[in-house]
């Protein structure tokens, strides 16, 4: 590690090009360690069937959107950046210049916020962590794991990936994650948040067994502590006792901030002080002698003096610590976040103790990067793309399903007091929001402790209150032992409404939900429902609120509705297990679930015109099936289609099972299922999504005319 | 409450009957409390379908079992107990006569536990806590909620369930467990752990909304604290802040004692009066007035004081306690978990609280009750049941699968250092505790922290190693979208072995593992096998050992195995995706999926006796399916019957699927599905439940000779 420092003085221009979006190696200075014999790191670029980048030439770095014409880098400054092009470039580099490079990273990547990419604000506040991350550790060697996708763009930057940032969750394009598949930088994959302390366990571990010595570093969020699997993780990394560094960034957005208790603690010269005492090697000695000593003399008194040590610590410490420390991690904090030479300074102190156990250090960061950060001129455009909050719901024309869902719900909150609503996950729709501004009291955020919500709503259901559980199907997975043992089980009459379910376009394959279907209807007392539109949604919730005796689930997909003119009553419930023919064909019945009505409808239209009379049904329950209307459909029709946004085991295998027993299936029907393809669809649009999982109306269409012998007319259909 | 105790001798033998069973009226002694006119609360009794109790006229207390004459209570007696019909009558117990309700209800545990009944060996550290937790709240209408099926016994003897205890998990009988279905003292299931806070914190704002006043005390056990979901209830609890008790019965069975660290803390006159300082309303009172005065003062100096308050306690309290604090609960302990007395001060002072918060009372219990208690003589017998410890290893005759599993394990290992096992669960199997003790450094039991096993896998996964990670069915549930995010989407080589699949007889519906075969087929990357035998099953252990690109399962089920004579090798790995014919026919084919192919087996034995030649094959792999099987048995057979112990969905679902878009249903084979029906199944022995599910090898027979039209011999089958 370098110990001597080449001073140069701050913001001079190493290298400036008018346009640093191409690397260059012209600008290598003898002062820097650029080593082009080092043998570069191995860049993965979506190597899934479906991405087609590799095969385009475009393995490794830059170039790859040397063609990409509304590209931005030309607006800014950045030369320091421009000649990192993996982290073996910074070993180098002043502290001066380490500030210089965090400053264009943050330039850079504010530039993008204000550009659009809004995902990319949640990174500006750790690039300083990150560029000290980087300068102490030495990845891909070292194991440097994160838990959220949206704070790792300024280690995208640093790892090779910098001239594909403008393809970020597109189409072919990086993933809006850290992904294995996408960098040998990315040791484990972070969307789902609260996996980088178990994770990074695991590879310490391993790292022991195998005799090696790197190191491993889990960065985790405030956000995501309030998830159990963190204290899971934690509570066995302090019992385990390897070498692993977690790194807490706490953003302060503390997702319950009581009134009364401001908990940011001021990050001051004693603060600073402190974590820099604790973390050096003259401490952590001293610490272990006083153990070893107390130890001898006897259990009694080594309790105490331990306690001794903690308290005093806890006493200096701020909020928190000491809960750190009683699951077993050493800690050590709190860090000032934006000051990179007190993170370098602990990160290498640290880093440099042979064995350490598991160490915690507390950093603190803020996300309204204007009051952390005094920049100078040439970088004045930091922030630009914070402007004003987005209005609470959106106009008519780009209204969601959870719109109505929630406009839906405060109908019936106001009919009925005993409905409250329960809402999981680290982000809040504004229609949810705006729900619980005007219901305070029957809306309670649970954040990110999906577990504890669903058996939450199970405890507010038995205490007589009618709960909705508002969690994204993704999420949902991580309740699945709860909605079975404490609520199916139990027949407690929970309400989940399942947002983001199916695909999800840009958050790609680690945000979708294929699966909750399969998981949810297998569930004996399971009422579980979809809505083939915006007033079909209202309607189920209505029904819902209506069913008191088991629980009831509904799904809807992610992005905008196109508002239908329609004229119904949304008040009026559905009879449980009853579905609807939509348009009366005979040829052939498509039996659509959930959203997939609207492509069913669109494929009836395609066929109609060549002239195909398709029967289109909406089933509206997987669980209990309406049996008469699959009767009907059987009786009527020579092929049956079901379709649904969902894997394999759902809504189709239902009807097959049924339509099996019944005697339906033995040459009386012609029975296919429609499903999402038995893979991850990586991230790109929703219609370039459903086209590759053969979901459109189009591709149903094609379907029916090839199993009706109209081969040709079905290739034509998809040209 | 009663202020004032009737002195009575202890030990006095107020109504001692030679038979203690039937609860008799004649001796109410005008000192006792005893309300004929107390509205009696509800106990309900297995409302479901399978339950006949009920239509024996069985409702209620007592009287149910009297032809039950393998019944033991007349061996001791009981006289206190006896008076205790429900909670009601316990109000007016002197201290000394709460003492001996206690050895009484000891004593009684003790004896089934002797008889074999060892699950309620558990519940004999919890009887003065339940005693006194019974004598101060007033169930039903105030909430208990227990979070582990096994301390609940005391529970159930107080609740009006005495006179069925020998039913205890029996076909119709008592359930292992609390259930909404049995009691209404039962005010929410336990039996997965780690759920009555997140419960009772749902009554507890219920009761607020409400309106209502009743107490909500949730009990947790110390083993169930390394799951997550504690955690992330703890934290919602202390955010909230509405009154709810927590109280931690603290066997100090630590999963993780550390050789260096025994962290018991004595029981000791200072924690006995420090906890009654803390819980009275001087204390608290004088805590509040002081934090008034601080935040007059300034939010520096709030937070100091407020500091100050919790260290100074931190420093007097055991290890762990700041950690409740930490999360927002106000800590109270450690209290003598088998001193009444104590218990019962420190309650009602709690309980006394109009405005209390929520709040962690620290009880520390022994489940060594020889250790803790001494008995008086006539509750000698106390203990008894606690004989050696079971060998490591059943005997040959009554191995399981586990046995199995472990012993191929243990070969793998030896031939692969890299091989790691973790476990996830509560109980470790003999076999697999066997396995640690051999192999120290190439297991980790994580406990009851399923989410982090999972992700902690794939983390030693990614660092090389291969690891097989041992969870049952039912708890996999809980690792979910850890499976799914984790391991699935990463394609990380993590081998899960999933036991007790299926139904799991006495554990009944709470612990069965119905869903693995469908939540785990529909993941993309997974393979997904089951062995039909302990010689597959050793071959699946190789197979999977040499999977090293994707995530890979197999299930197998609870109970014991009768060894096949069998001298196939068990060392070569299985074809992926390769199933085989067992026994070749031609009428119908029986598919089987895992250990039904017994029972398919059995069938054919049965059939083959009425001339019917039929075809069975063993599918072993769900996922991929064995597409040139399927072909031949389609094409060969006029049905094919697919058999399995899973829910819907699973492997039925996938095999309808193929052979649907195959062509294969269009008429040329029928399709018939056998898989556990869409209930829950509730406890009885193993056969009674696969009886109850239609999985026996009669079952299947009768249902090909009802497929054939040969409906008179099948119902013959059946008789």
């Amino acid at each position: 590690m370098a110990t001597s420092y080449l001073q140069r003085p701050f913001g001079i221009s190493v290298q400036s090009h008018g346009n640093c979006r191409v690397f260059t190696q012209k600008g290598e200075l003898s002062s820097f360690s650029y080593q082009p014999a080092y043998e570069f790191p191995r860049i993965i670029m979506c190597p899934s069937a479906t991405c087609n980048l590799k095969s385009k030439g475009c393995v490794g770095r830059i170039r790859g959107l040397s063609n990409n014409s509304d590209f931005f880098w030309e607006e800014i400054s950045t030369p320091i950046l421009d000649m990192v092009e993996n982290p073996m470039n910074m070993k180098n580099l002043s502290p001066k210049e380490l500030s210089q490079l965090a400053n264009e990273i943050r330039a850079e990547l504010s530039l993008m916020v204000s550009k659009g990419q809004k995902t990319l604000r949640a990174s500006l506040s750790v690039v300083e962590l990150t560029v000290a991350i980087h300068y102490v550790f030495h990845a891909p060697m070292d194991k440097i794991l994160w838990d959220k996708g949206d704070q790792t763009y300024a280690h995208k930057l640093l790892t090779g990936r910098r001239s594909l940032m403008g393809t970020l969750k597109q189409q072919n394009g990086l993933s809006g994650y850290t992904s294995r598949f996408e960098s040998e930088f990315d040791p484990f994959g972070a969307a789902h948040g609260c996996n980088s302390i178990s994770a990074g366990l695991g590879l310490a571990v391993a790292r022991d067994i195998k005799g090696k010595r790197d190191r491993v570093v889990s960065v985790i969020s405030n956000e995501t502590t309030t998830a159990g699997q963190v204290y899971e993780a934690m509570s066995n990394a302090g019992y385990l006792d390897s070498n692993l560094m977690v790194i807490l960034n706490d953003s302060r957005h503390s997702l319950h901030p009581k009134p009364d208790e401001d908990s940011r603690t001021p990050i001051n010269a004693l603060s600073s002080t402190w974590s820099k005492l604790q973390s050096s090697k003259t401490f952590r000695k001293l610490r272990e002698a006083a153990k070893g000593l107390t130890k001898r003399i006897g259990k009694g008194m080594y309790e105490w003096a331990a306690k001794v040590d903690e308290y005093a610590r806890g006493m200096l410490g701020p909020a928190g610590s000491t809960l750190f420390e009683e699951l077993g991690l050493y800690y050590i904090g709190p860090v000032d976040g934006h000051n990179i030479q007190d993170l370098i300074c602990v990160l290498q102190d640290v880093a440099s103790l042979d064995s350490m156990g598991p160490v915690l250090i507390h950093v603190l960061t803020n996300e309204n990067i204007e009051e952390a950060k005094e920049m100078n001129g040439t970088m004045e455009i930091v922030g630009r793309g914070s402007g004003p909050a987005a209005p609470l719901l959106p106009s008519i024309g780009t209204r969601t399903y959870s719109d109505y869902l929630m406009e839906a719900l405060s109908i019936e909150v106001q009919k009925d007091m005993d409905i409250v609503a329960v809402h999981a996950g680290m982000r809040m729709e504004p229609a949810i929001k705006l729900f619980q501004e005007n219901f305070p009291d029957r809306f309670f955020d649970i954040g990110m402790a999906e577990q504890h919500a669903v058996t939450f709503s199970a405890g507010l259901a038995c205490g007589g209150l009618k709960p909705f559980c508002i969690i994204p199907s993704a999420f949902l997975q991580r309740a699945y032992d709860q909605i079975v043992h404490d609520v199916d089980q139990q027949k407690v009459p929970v309400r989940f409404a399942i947002t983001n379910a199916g695909l999800v376009g840009a958050d790609g394959p680690v945000c979708s939900g294929p699966f909750d279907i399969t998981f949810m209807s297998c569930l004996p007392n399971m009422i579980v429902m979809a809505p083939s539109d915006e007033f079909e949604l209202a309607r189920m919730v209505v029904t819902a609120a209506q069913i008191d005796d088991r629980p009831v689930c509904f799904r809807y997909p992610s992005g905008s509705v196109v508002p239908l003119n329609n004229s119904m009553d949304c008040t009026v419930p559905i009879e449980i297990g009853k579905g609807k023919v939509l348009v009366e064909g005979k040829d052939v019945a498509l039996l659509g679930y959930g959203a997939m009505i609207q492509n069913c409808l669109s494929a009836q239209s395609l066929l109609s015109k060549l002239g195909l009379e398709v029967t289109v049904a909406d089933a509206r329950f997987c669980k209990p099936l309406d049996i008469g209307l699959l009767r009907e459909l059987c009786g009527n029709h020579g092929y049956l289609i079901t379709v649904e946004e969902g894997s394999i085991g759902g809504f189709g295998s239902h009807v097959a099972q049924f339509i099996a027993l019944d005697g339906k299936l033995d040459g009386r029907v012609k029975w296919r299922p429609i499903v999402l393809p038995d893979s991850y669809i990586e991230h790109a649009s929703p219609t370039e999504q459903l086209t590759r999982a053969g979901l459109t109306g189009h591709h149903i269409a094609a379907t029916v005319l090839s199993l009706l012998g109209r081969t040709r007319e079905a290739l034509l259909l998809m040209c």
